[in-house]
Order: C-alpha cells, then sequence, then structure tokens
C-alpha cells in the first residue's frame, strides 16, 4: 500500500452572498474531509461565508487552508487575467489575511495555502510568478504548507526554495501523460464509483491512468475533490467509504508532513 | 496646554487601482503624521496600494491601522449599506486581517482600527453595531486601539467593555452642539491656516468652535485630517508647522494611550 | 369573477456567472408565466445570463422587463443603500439600456420596468425616488410599463405623472393591512396549494388575507411569484394549473394595460 | 495634404465614483474634440460619470462613442482577461446598451463602438472575437461606425463583413514596423509639441515615424489622443492649436465616412 494514510481536501465557502456552488452541501461534505481549502473572497467566498465555514471546520476538527483566486467573480476564477506576478502575490496575500483573521477570532491557525483555478494552474507554469508567491510565504509564515501538483512548476520552486509542499491528486480531473491535470471551466456529472476506485488505486498503487489509457506514476499526499463538481457530495461520500473499507486513513496533511 | 503630545492620524492608500484620491500625495503627507490610516479594498484601497503604503509607514516609522468601510467602491464607503451587524463586522474582520498579512510580511504591527466614512458613522450612533464590533475586536485582539468619536455610541460601549479607545478630533469637519462631526460625502477647500488654528486651539484649550458659533469642550487623543479634503498636503503641512513651532510633539497614539 | 385574465411575472436570471438562484429552474418556469423580470447586473445577472434569458423568452413568446436593483450582488440587491434619488435613477437607466440591447439584438422590446428587492421597496415609500425615476422613464419612453404595488407612493407619483402601471400582487409574499408587503431578505419553503389558492382567490376576489388574518381589497394586474423563494418551480406549476383549471388566462400585461 | 479633414477622438468619462483619471479635466478636453469616447463601467465609469459626459458631449456638439472595456476596475481594463469570445461580446453589447440609454435620454444617437485597453488589443489580434464582436453590432447596429487600427485583424474582418469602420492614428502611443501600437498598461508624461507635430505629419503626409526611426504610410480617419496620459489637456490643445492653424478642420468621423 503506497499511502495507508492520506489527506482529503475539499474546496469550501464558494458561494457568495446567497448563492451557493454546486449543490449547497458544505456541510454535509466538511465532516468527512480533513483539509478544507476556503474561497477568500475574490473568485468566491464573502466574510459571512468565510465565517460560518471556519466555525464548521473548527467544530468537527477539519484543518483549513486560503483558497485565494484571481478577482473574478462573474467566472468563478477559472479565467486568466493577465498581470504581473506582484501584483497577483499581493492579491494572495490580501485573502490570505482576510482567512487568517477568521482562524485568529475562532482560536484556529491556517494549515495550508492553495491557490484557486486559473490562478493555480497559471502558477504552476510560471516561474517567476511561482518564485514571487513562495518568497512572500516566506516571509509570512515559512511553514505553511503549499498544495501543489508535482508536475508543476511551483513543486519544484517550492522544493528549491525550502517551502513545505502538499502534493495533490484530483480525483475528479483527467490527467496528461506529463502528469498534470486537463483544465476545465465547467466539469460534468461523474461516476462516484469510478472516482472512488480511480483514488484507491493511485493510493494503493500510486497510479492514475491517463486521458490516452496509460497509467502513470503519481505522487501525492492529499486528494482533492471538487466540491463544485455535480453530485459532489456522492463522490465524496462513495470515496470516502472506500478508503474506509480498505483501511486508508484520512487525516490531515499537517499531521504527516514536516 | 491641555495636549503638549499628539497624535496626528490621516486616511492613506485611498485610490483604487490606476486611481487616485485626492490630490495622490500619500507619500508626501505620510511622513507628517504619526498614524495612517490604511484602506483596506471595500470602498478605496487594493492589495498593491495596501502593500506599499505599508512599506511607506515602515520606512518613515509611521504606525498603521486597518481603515475598513462599507463594500461600496462607487460610493467611496460614504453611502450606507443598511445589513446586520454581524455582516457588517465580518466585512470588518476581513478587512482588518487583509491588512495585517500586509504588516506581518514587513514585520509591523497593526496599532489601531477605525471604521471608514458612512460605516464610521454608522458605528458612532448604532449600539449593537458597536457592541458586536468590540466583541469581535476583543477575541481577535483585546488591546487593539479603536478610533472613535467622545461623543459616539461606539465610545461609551468600548469603555464599558473595556477595548482601549482613542478619540479623535476632526481637523477638517464641522462640529454640532453635541460634539459630533457633520457628516458630508465631499468636503470642499479650506484655508489651511483656519485649520491648523483650529486644531492648535483644541491642543492648547482642549475646545472647538461648533457651526452654531459656541465653543464647547472635545475630548480627544488624535487629529485626524482627511488626505481626501481638497488641499489636504497643504492642510497636514501647515498644521504641523503650526503645532511644531507651539512646541506640540506629534506621536503616534500607542505611545501614550495605555 | 374579477380577473378572468391575468399577467404571471417572475424574477429570471439571477444567478451571477456559475451561480444560480434558488433551484436554477428558470427553463421550466418560464414557459409558465407571462412576463419575465430580467436581472440586469447591479444586483444579479450577468451579460450572458441576461442574453440567454432574453433568447429563451423569445422562444416562449414571454415579455420581458428590465429588473434593475441596487449595486449589491453580495446583498443580492437586499440591503438598502442609501444615496441619492439621481444617482440611483442613472444606476437605473444604465441596467435599462444594457437589457435594451439585448432586446434589440433579439428584435424584441422591452414590455416593462421593475426594480428589484430593496430599491423596489425604497422607490414605493420615496417620493422624491418614485418621481425623479418616472421623469427618467418619461424622457426615455413614456409608454414603458411600471410595476408597482398599488399601495405605493410610486402608484401614485406614476398615476399623476401620467406613466402607465401594471399593479402586482405578491404571491409569495405577506401582506399587511395598508396593503404593503412585509419585506424579508430571504423566505422560507411555502406550501404550493397554499399559495395558488391565495392568488386564485385573489383573481376571483380581488382580496387577500393579510397577516392579521382580515381580508382586504387589493388592486392587481399581475401576479409576482419570486423565482428564487424555495420550491418556486412547484409554485408556479401549481398555480399556473389551478388559473387554468379556472378559466383564468395568463396574457402579458401589455396586451390588456393601454 | 493627405488630410484636410480629420476627427478628434479622446476618452472621456475614466472614473469611478469620486475617483478621476490623470487629471480629471473631461469638462476642458472635451470642446476641443469630436468624438467622445464614454467608458461604460466595466473598466471605468459609472452611471452618473456617463450620464454627466453625454450631456456634456450634448452641449459641445462633440458625438460619442461606446468604449467598453474588459470586467477590470482595478486593472483599468489594462489587464488581459482570457475568455471566450461569446462572453466577451455579451460584455460589450451589455456595455454598448447601457450607454445608448443615456444617448436616448438625451436625444443623441451612439456614433460609434470602441473597445478599450486590453479588450481593444485583444480584438486587434483575434479573428474569431473581430468576428463575434463585428456580427452582434451587425444585428443590432450595422451602420454604427467601428474603431480601429488599420493594421489589425479587426480592420479586415470588418472590411470582409461590411461594417463600417474608422481608422484611428495613436498620437500618444509608439508605432512598430507594422503599424501597431506598443501596448503599455502607463505611460509617462509627453512633450506636447512633439505628439502635435506628430500628428501634424500625420495628417499632411499620412506617415509616421515608428520606435525604429523609419517612416511608415499610416491610414487614418481619427486621431486619438488618451486623456489619461499625463498632461492630457496640454496635448491635446497643443495638437488641436497646430491642426487649426495648420487649416486641418476636426470634424467628427460620422460626418466623412460613409
Amino acid at each position: 500500500m503506497k499511502h495507508p494514510r492520506i489527506d482529503l481536501n475539499c474546496d469550501m465557502g464558494e458561494g457568495f452572498g446567497m448563492w451557493v456552488i454546486g449543490d449547497g452541501v458544505d456541510e454535509e461534505i466538511l465532516p468527512m474531509i480533513s483539509s478544507a481549502n476556503i474561497a477568500t473572497g475574490f473568485h468566491a467566498g464573502d466574510p459571512n461565508i468565510m465565517h460560518r465555514i471556519v466555525r464548521l471546520a473548527k467544530t468537527h476538527g477539519v484543518r483549513i487552508g486560503a483558497h485565494p483566486g484571481f478577482r473574478d467573480l462573474v467566472g468563478f476564477g477559472r479565467r486568466r487575467i493577465v498581470a504581473p506576478a506582484d501584483e497577483l502575490v499581493n492579491d494572495m496575500i490580501y485573502q490570505l489575511g482576510a482567512l487568517r483573521e477568521f482562524a485568529r477570532l475562532n482560536g484556529l491557525r491556517i494549515q495550508h495555502f492553495k491557490p484557486h483555478g486559473a490562478l493555480y494552474m497559471q502558477v504552476a507554469v510560471d516561474e517567476e510568478l511561482s518564485r514571487t508567491m513562495i518568497r512572500a510565504l516566506q516571509q509570512i509564515e515559512p511553514t505553511l504548507l503549499l498544495m501543489v501538483m508535482e508536475s508543476s512548476i511551483t513543486y519544484k520552486v517550492a522544493k528549491e526554495m525550502g517551502q513545505p509542499v502538499v502534493r495533490e491528486f484530483y480525483a475528479d480531473r483527467d490527467y496528461d501523460t506529463t502528469g498534470s491535470i486537463v483544465f476545465t471551466r465547467r466539469v460534468g456529472r461523474l461516476d462516484p464509483d469510478i472516482v472512488a476506485q480511480k483514488v484507491l488505486k493511485a493510493c494503493v498503487e500510486g497510479r492514475v491512468r491517463t486521458v490516452d489509457g496509460d497509467d502513470i506514476d503519481i505522487g501525492f499526499d492529499s486528494v482533492c475533490i471538487h466540491s463544485d463538481t455535480p453530485g459532489a457530495l456522492d463522490i465524496v461520500k462513495t470515496t470516502r467509504a472506500l478508503l474506509d473499507a480498505n483501511g486508508i486513513q484520512i487525516s490531515p496533511c499537517s499531521d504527516f508532513i514536516e
């Protein structure tokens, strides 16, 4: 067994005002995961939702992370905005701090940091942006866990600069042969059993089938399931049940990443 | 002499993107003041501006405070938004945290907290909002200095709840006989000498002339000059020079408020 | 029978980007109504949604109206913003024009105009705002139908100024004895049969039961059902079926208001 | 003389709420130009400003055009947002309509259409976007003048599709040897005399000096001066005076473009 213990992370709080994302089932998903990526207001999330999710995470002992995105509510942060690295990093610092204040108010600390959507994809391929972002994190909190794909430039830069990383496996995204996910603005409905089996295989074998039909090695510490994927609740339930049934322990990444 | 030592506070960073406020002279005003109220993005300010002003304040040894407003860029936070107290306080926590992260990045701490514009005026007359806001501050940081008018409900509630306060004197606003300022969305050009004399009188005598022509006692620890008042730079220069000439020392409120 | 023929209006397109409102069932509700109030971007709605709803309305022969709100996405336009009448009217003109362009692109005309949420409620009690708004409508299009409550100041001002009005009956809101609705930011789940019976009674008798338990006369030309009320689709279906079964014809208000 | 008669266009109304752009001198620039490109709210401009500028244009007999941008206030529309063509075109239709309503209210018609900043640059190089945009314009108003650079793909597509175009000459931007301008987010202070001479040369000879020092032919119908270029007022004044002194007549492009 490659991963007898694994983190399970999910985006949380991705509504805005009265609007919810996907099926609006954060309250039901949250108790089943170990790490919550909380939207911080630029692509989704607002102060009321952030506060509610932080409290909910506290109640369930789920660790929290900042999930900053591009300043793009209408595009849900899934449209790239072409801007200088330092400006984008300032946007991330702002959002990280906003979440940290709700954590502070509730006596929690921020476990991890994970850019959202198109910003995540941009950081993954942009060395200057990765470096600028990690430089800021190192000034703010050198032990803050950064969630990345192993195939990304961000991963390499973080390793080089000494920022601790959590490598992610995307349960509900397709992989290409480079080990990168195929980015999309909207995902269709997936079969929960297929997703769960994909995650189990990754945990047991450390491998994933690509869109080309080959299996590739995939290094990861945390499984990500998007809460806006249609039927996300069923996917999380089914995946969690299958992992439980196979004796794979779900624990927050900060418990096993140094 | 009532006030041989006084704080001088000014709103800073009230631009947005390429737009500046007033004459865009933050860089020139900042070295003359002791406390900078930094706009935190909802009514003005953006992450780039916030970062720039925090660094500038560090360079000049000026203390920084969070200056959160209503979510109202187009109205510059000078239009009241009717909303529940807990929602408005969540907005303030979000903004406070955003600024604190830039402070953290630069090795500074937040000295004070001061709502902006219509939010400041609303808190001043709204006991529930004052109480909800101060309750949050006490959970986050019970020693954070809260800027208020002595005539406000906020002052009374803060005193009762034990949150330390900095009472403000508004150099560029008119007073009514209750010791409250006359709120306005836009202020016309003022004579810097008249403003400076008004501040000197307040420092020496602890009194201000009201719109009705009477002098009233006014309790304060900090003098506020709005940087968006037309000709703000001259007002600050003239006032600072007159205070200096009269041996009144300008120091950050945290140096003399326990 | 008071109303053998009645208009049935519903708010449409109240999502934003990826977010939908209520159950996201505009496509199913729209064919059952005669007038669609289309959100115009300030409190909800975006250009893509507006375009989609305009086309859908064209397909089903449903008349369209502009449904402008306060500039308040996070509050869904249900929080009052205190601002001068002329500024609020400029916001309405902007939004009306935005919708009109999509109508023009699709060869449709705008049938009616109806402010949303807190703006609707503010206009209803504010004579200056009513007058400023109607003055603008009269310069733009003196025959544009204005949706109002008969109990509102807007109704009186429109009558006096000669702007044609469509009086609304709110199927899913409670009435007080003045014939005004009890405003609320969120509405709970309602029994579709009770709502349908309330509408039938209003159509047959021209009367509604108030929160105090009395029946009052209510003058109206159009029945409004909010699409964000939980279970809106069932409410519309049930109401439409009951009206059909009782021989009450549903037609757009412009067919019978001169 | 290549151009005895030429249009002079300038961006107008590029403030937001209390914020102005550049020197805030729209009122002084406007009477000297023949065509005003009015910001329509996504990158700059708001309903109050739009209304004010439309009235001002009417007073001075200046023709108006819609100047829609990316939904990016903080970036002033100078940051590219990567999005599907049809979504960007919906954004443009929305903004065009918003301005048209203020024109309608004031008895004016829209003379021209000109995307702003990064959107203008994107359209210029993107055939699908050009085609989708022009297809929409043709459904809305096939005679609406589209402002473009002769070197752009937009120009070719418009010619092919039969949409009338106004070719622009950029007084305050540098040209490369392809006849395209060198895009920049911020422009420094320019010498008004040099700009004026550049415009005069273009009008007399139909040629411009490139950044490489060569002269190239440049086809144009309208001279653009950006109102946010520092010292814009002096540039417009000096340019206008030099053109007047050389007998070059300034008239709106709709007077000489069929």
